[in-house]
This record gives structure tokens, sequence and C-alpha cells, in this order.
């Protein structure tokens, strides 16, 4: 067995962790009043987002006030206990000030700063001396170094509700509390691409974001053992260059296959040399020979994606899941319900190469098709319906254009072999502006089958009907693709799962 | 060799395609002042885009003006020469008024309605008479039926200076002028998807679009050789469920080859027995064997897409491309220019899945970078630039981030061996926007090297810079793996070519 197992953590200590994700008061070593100083936007975070904790500005140059707090010298100044230290300081000053921390009986600290494994033979100086002044981080923990810190999202920026502990430097301006984590090695992913995600899609509902850098001391382990605990969290979006404790992790991994609402997603970086050789000089972690990590990531038996949008792609679409409350598909057995026959053409192309079948319909569910579908066009045997010729007959009946969807929908939802549904919907002033997708959406989700939305059309109208759909958890795709794809990713997670 | 190789079109004729496309005039038969018709639609649709011919609504039942044009009872009343039949009735009427139109000496008929090989017996019937009263389609050509018209964009719809041709029964309200023509067999490709893609990426400019449905007559092959000889297209994006004249369609993409600035993209529905089955009931063609249509799109060598987002996705990308007058890559030799290590190694993992590569830099492009990065952390040797040490150096030396970046992009792309560059963009106010991006569009347009920016960050910022960068033909993806996939796109093409 390669050496890589047999590196053991320390006894996972659960205290320690929710320590780091819901401290009591924190000291922010490096706070500043320059607006163009991370020192600064860390104190700003916290004080914006209303964190419920104490913040206490720690910089030995500084007095006066910053956003209302009183300025410390030290942390040694500070009378009450202090859960927390957030260093914001170049490199070198880091171990004087964590043996300050030390002496305080600071429990844990996030080094946010870089110039550490990354950088070489100086980089490795200051680990040594920072692993002697901890003895070994007995005295105190450390997240980091080279990390955008915690995220934890108790509120909601859009609703005025603001909420949360937020220690990293990047600006968190729209957020949504839900029910994904997100850690990784890349503080990029924390931050800017994270914050890109939470404003592209307002949404995706987040309750943890944790940047784990370099991971001199605490790594991905200690918080997938956290998170699988927590309530709160059903969805873990992972992105790691390297894994620091192989066995754990994949221990980790094969329990979650137990929980019947957590599914852990990952991407792997490093997984080529060219991959690695950007690895090494990003977080000087050296990722694993390919060979092994594939091992690693078969044992662990954990939803893969390819890159950071398909991450949260695939967290969305879990997300909703968990959300609404649906089952997860365990055959792959589809049904379509589309106004296009060269949207089937190409979905059924698709829907083919992932593996995913639609199944042939029992007498019930064709009747009630029979019903509304034209004589000179009777519907199809499979649970594929091209819904157009039953439209222009309702036209002639006076039948609505939703009626007719609707009984098409709960015609192949009824059957008992179809696990999901795909539906494509034209949006269209005229067309789906006459149309309560509020009631819509609730009848979609009294079946506890996943029905997914391809939505086309006037980009406007697109946009409206999105943010129903969203607010009802109903996971909708511009691309038909995607929108396979993401519901192939729900057969694959029930093959992972062992409940 | 099988026989459908066998078949042979018409003598192509370049004149009745140029009368299908400009027509001087067009009679709308099923012309209608119901609002919910598509008869309405059509006339609607040719009124308010300004078609720049005559008009003649048809409808024996119908008094009065519609839109301002003068109802006439048949084509047999219009005095003038009329060039073109919109048909929008039901198939059942369609022959009898097809003889009207022949009696007239119309020369090109557009049949909209369905009914016809894809419904059955009844409608080969349909297609019987019309193969008789037209003597096999040498008194009057044929697009459709099953159909969705012709659009020929001459203007633009954002800026208020509407116009061109539009046959087509879906609305059009957002279009812009451009280089991609688009040939399809399913109308909701040229109908509502477009309108998706249209308004979607109000930047994207078209100037043709054809759907060529059952094609009972007129087929994919002779629009796409008139394309090939249109100098107003750059890029054909084609969606066929069959190919009607196999043999003359490689022949004409053997021609693309030749042509410097002409690409063809293609989606092929019916790939699969499940999409060949849903092909058959949606335009009553069976498309062919796989084999069969591996051998034919092997032969023709042409730009294959997955889905219809792709072919649109990659239709973007080589518009702009010929826009910007930009260089194919034939080595597939790229650069980088990134903030994140973390985006580094999962974007050098996709580039070597793609078989890309970053190559080593020369002494001259070395020894600029090595200037702006800080001794502690020196430039890699390879066209693989983290800048983020550079921008802390620069923010230390007061450079700004903007001439650090410049720097570092114009090293690499002076680099003989880099023929791209992929240049990460974090958006943000307070840092993006200090920035004057038509001038850095302007500065990425010097070289000849096509430049693709991966934008992450706000919403609103990412939307407001994409803008600018769509107006100056730089291609901008929200999704790493897109990105890399749209520039090994234009590898393959490079190695589809012949000069």
């Amino acid at each position: 067995m390669n050496d890589i197992f047999k590196k053991t953590m320390k006894a996972s200590n659960s205290n320690i962790i929710d320590t780091f994700l819901n401290p009591k008061s924190v000291a922010v070593i490096g706070a500043s009043k320059n607006l163009g100083k991370g020192g600064n936007w860390i104190v700003n975070n916290l004080v914006t987002n209303r964190y419920n904790g104490k913040v206490y500005p720690i910089n030995p140059n500084a007095t006066g006030k910053l956003y209302g707090l009183e300025f410390k010298k030290s942390v040694l100044d500070i009378k009450e206990d202090v859960d927390l230290a957030i260093f914001y300081i170049p490199n070198r000053g880091i171990p004087e000030l964590l043996n300050d921390c030390i002496k305080k009986g600071i429990k844990g600290a996030i080094i946010e700063a870089s110039g550490f494994e990354e950088v070489g033979e100086k980089g490795l100086e200051l680990r040594d001396q920072i692993l002697e002044i901890t003895n070994n981080f007995s005295k105190i923990r450390v997240l980091g170094p080279n990390c955008m810190g915690i995220s934890r999202i108790d509120g909601d920026s859009i609703s005025e509700n603001k909420g949360g502990f937020f220690s990293g430097f990047g600006t968190f301006q729209e957020y949504k509390r839900g029910n994904i984590a997100v850690i990784s090695q890349s503080g990029m992913l924390n931050g800017g691409y994270l914050m890109h995600i939470m404003s592209k899609y307002p949404e995706m509902g987040f309750r943890y974001s944790v940047s784990v850098g370099n991971k001199m001391d605490l790594s991905e382990v200690e918080f997938l053992e956290y998170f699988l605990e927590d309530p709160t969290v059903n969805v873990i979006a992972i992105y790691l260059e390297s894994f620091k404790y192989p066995r754990k992790f994949i221990d980790l991994c094969k329990k979650a296959k137990n929980i019947q609402d957590k599914t852990i997603i990952m991407v792997k970086g490093g997984l080529t040399k060219q991959g690695q050789k950007a690895s090494l000089s990003h977080t000087g972690t050296l990722s694993e020979d390919t060979k092994l990590i594939k091992a690693i990531m078969n044992q662990a038996g954990i939803i893969q994606a390819r890159d950071f949008d398909e991450l949260f792609q695939f967290a969305r679409t879990f997300s909703m899941l968990y959300s609404a409350g649906k089952t997860l598909p365990k055959h792959g057995n589809i049904s379509l319900v589309a106004g296009s026959g060269g949207a089937g053409t190409i979905l059924s192309d698709i829907t083919m190469h992932y593996g995913l079948k639609y199944p042939l319909l029992g007498d019930k569910a064709y009747k009630s098709l029979e019903n509304i579908f034209p004589e000179w066009m009777p519907p199809n045997r499979f649970a594929f319906v091209d819904i157009w010729p039953a439209m222009e007959k309702g036209m002639r009946t006076n039948m609505s254009r939703w009626e007719v969807i609707q009984i098409a929908i709960d015609a192949v939802l009824s059957e008992p072999e179809v696990e999901g549904l795909f539906n494509m919907l034209f949006c269209r002033k005229g067309i789906t502006d006459t149309m309560d997708f509020d009631k819509y959406a609730e009848s979609l989700n009294k079946s506890s089958k996943p029905v997914f939305l391809w939505l086309v059309g006037q980009n406007k109208e697109v946009r409206r009907i999105t943010r129903i759909l969203n607010k009802n958890n109903i996971p909708n795709f511009p691309n038909l693709e995607n929108m396979v794809k993401n519901f192939w990713i729900l057969v694959q997670e029930s093959k992972n799962k062992r409940i």
C-alpha cells in the first residue's frame, strides 16, 4: 500500500470544528483602516453581515475605532475570552503573533496569508517555526495558511435579513442560507467563484464555505466529518488538489452512503501532469499519482464533477432535490413531454448516450394520453410525448394548452416504471404569461419523482419563469445535455447509496 | 455502396435559391385577421420587420385589409408578378392552391403546415398529389412542408433599424445581422430556439435561417451550396435528422475545406435508435444507420456539436473569430494568464484532456515576465502565468493591476509558439470598473491570436463586461470546460482546412 494511506489524522474533535464554524468571539490580526487592505475587508464583512459574536480589531500601529470597534495593540490586551484569531498579515510576522494567541488561550487561528509551502525553502522554514511554537498544533489549531477563511451563512442578503460569519477577505454581498456546504483547497472557489455563483443563482442556498488552503493542520476530513453530522447540510461540494488523509476520506465518503439525505460532490484538481505542476505552485501540495487518485475516488464512491461550474450545477440539483423531498431515480427510467420533435430527437440521442430509458406506458397512462391526441396522430407507446398534436387538438376543442400539458404530465408521472420527467417549456409573452406558474410548480411537486424543465424562448420570460421554478426547487436548464447529465447524476448517486 | 449515396439532386440552381432568400414579392396563403393564427403572424412578421418586397395576403373568406394590405381571394387575382407563395393552411387544401400558384407563374412555395410524411398513409397520399401537380417539382419548387420558412436578416432589432424577410410563423423580436447562416430540419430550431439564442446573446449576428422541414423538394444541400458562395456568410450551423443527398453533402463540405473564411458546424439528430424513432415521428424521415452517419460525417470533415446549445456556442466562437480577423490555431499551443491557482490547476487538467499544450517561453518573453514578478516567486517557464504574485508586487511598486496584466499578456502573446490565450478575469466593482474595457479589448485584438476570457465575479459586473467584449468580438465564457472546448474546436477546424 502506498505511504499516503498510512498517515493518520489526530483524533477528530468536533468541538474544535464547532469553534471554527461558530466562534463566539474573534480577533482580527492585521485589521486596518486602509480601505484597500484585506484586514479592513474582513472586519467589514463581519460587521456588515451582522456576525453574532464579538470582534476585536488588532493592529499595533492603529488607534481609535474601526467600524465602531476599538483597536487593540495585541490579543493580549483583550480582557474577555477569544475563540478564534483571523490573521491577515504578511507571512513573516505570523509565528510571533501566533505565540501571543497561544498565551491568550485562543483555541483556533485562521491564517489567510500565502507564502508558505508553495514558495519553497523560505516558506518551509516559516512552517517549521509554526510547528514548533504550536507544538505540532497541540496548543492551537490552525486553518490555512493561504486560504479564504470560513463563511457560515445564517441569513439572506436579498431579504435584507443579513446574517452570518464571514471571515474571508473576499466580499460577500449576495447570499442565501441553504443546505450546501463547500470545502475547497482553492480560496478562489470560496471567494470570487462562490460570489459569482451566489450572484448568478441567487436561489442557491449555502450553509458553510470552508477554505482549507495549504492544510498545514486542519484539512478536508475534519470538516467533512462535521458536515455529515450537521442536519442543516445535505450537499457537500468539495474541491481538492491533494488528499491529506486518503483512508479517512474514503471512510467518511463510505459513511455518507448510509445517510439518506447527504450527497458529496467533488472536483479533483491535478488529475493530469500539467494540472499537478500547477497545483504544486498553487498550494505547495503535490497531487497524488493519477492511478492512486482514481483508486481513492473509486473507493470513495462519490459524485465527480469536471470543473467548478459542473460542481455547482450538480450541487444545485441535489440541493433542490433534497429541499423538495424528491426520490432518487434508481434505474434511469425517464419520461418526456415536449412540443418540439427536433428537441425530442436530440434529447433521445443524449438520453441514450447517458444510458437512460423511456419505459413503455401501461394501458391506463396510454389511454389518458390517447384521449387528448388527435386520431390522425396517436401518442407514442413509450413515455415520450411529443405534445404538439395534442395541443393542436386542444385548440379545436377549447381545451387550454395548460390543461393538455397537465394531463400528459399526470399520465406519464402516474406510470409506476417512470422515475422522472423532462418537460420542455417554450417561454414567450402571449403563451407562458397566461399561466400560473406557482400552481404549475406546486402540481409538479405533488409527485415525489424529480421533474426537470428545459426552458427556451424569450430571455426575459425565461428568467421570470426560472425565478418561480427556483423558488419551488424545480431544476431547470437552458441546455439539453446538462439537463440529461444532471438527471443521470441522480441515478449515479442512487447507485452509491446503500440504503 | 449504400443506396442512399446513389440519389442525385437536380442540377443546382442558385437562381431559385436566390428567389427563396430574396423574393421581390410574396403571397401569404392563409393570411388571417385572427390574432391567434399563424397566417396572421406571418404577415405581421413581414410588415413589422420592414420586408423590402411586396406582400399579398390571400384568403377567400376575408375582406378588407390586414396590416394595411388588401386581402385577395386567390393568387390569381394579383396583377403583378409574384416570386414566392407562403402557405399557412391545413394540409388538405394545399394541392389545389399550389396548382393556382403554378398557373400564376409563382416560382417557389414555402409550405409550413405539418401532416405529410410524418403522419403515415394519409400524408403520403397528399405528397403524391403534390408530386403530380408540380410534375415532380419542375413547375414550382417547394420548401417544406412541416417547416418554419426562411428568415433573412438585414437589420438590427436593437438599434430600431429593423429589416429582413421573416416568413415563419414564429415571432422574431430581437435579432441582429451577422455572418451566421442556419439550416435546420427542425422548425423549433429556426423559430423558438433561435429566438431564445437571439435574445440570450443579442450580440450574435445571423444572416439567414432556413427551415427545410420534410424536404419534399429543396433540402440542405441547395442552401449549403448557396451559403458557400455568399460572401456575407462565414459560419453555417446545421441541424439534420437525415441526409437527402449524402454524396453531394460530402462534396460541399469538402469544398468548404478550401475556403478560408467558412466553417460548417453540425448537430446530427437520430444518432441512436431512440433518436431515430423520435425523428421518424417528427419529420417522417428515418435517420440513416449509425455507421453510415459516422462515415458521412468523417468524410465531410466538419465540426460536430452534441446539442443545440453547443451548436450555437461554437457558431458564436467562429463568428467572432472571423469578424475579428483572427488566425486559427494549428497545434493547440495555448497560454494562460490567471489570478487563481485553483482555476489554473483545473484548467491545466482540462487543457491536457483536450490535448492542448502550454509551450515553453523563450528568453525574451520570460524576461519581461521576470521583471514584474517578485524574487521570492519567479514566473513559470511555461506560458502559464499565475499572475497573483506579480499583482501583489505591483501594489507595492505602484504599478496598476492592469499594467501588470497587460505586460503578462503581451509577453505570452509575443511568444511565436503561442497560438492563443486564456485570460481569467475577476469582475467586481472596485476592481474591474476602474478599467477601460474598450481599450483592453482593442489591445487584445491587436494580436491575430485568439484570446478567450473566463469571466467570474459579480453577476452585474460580469454582464457589463460581457457586453463590451461581445461588441469587440472577444469570446468569453462563464465555464472553464466550455472555454477550453471552444478553443479546441478551432484547432479541429484548422485541421479540417486544406489551405
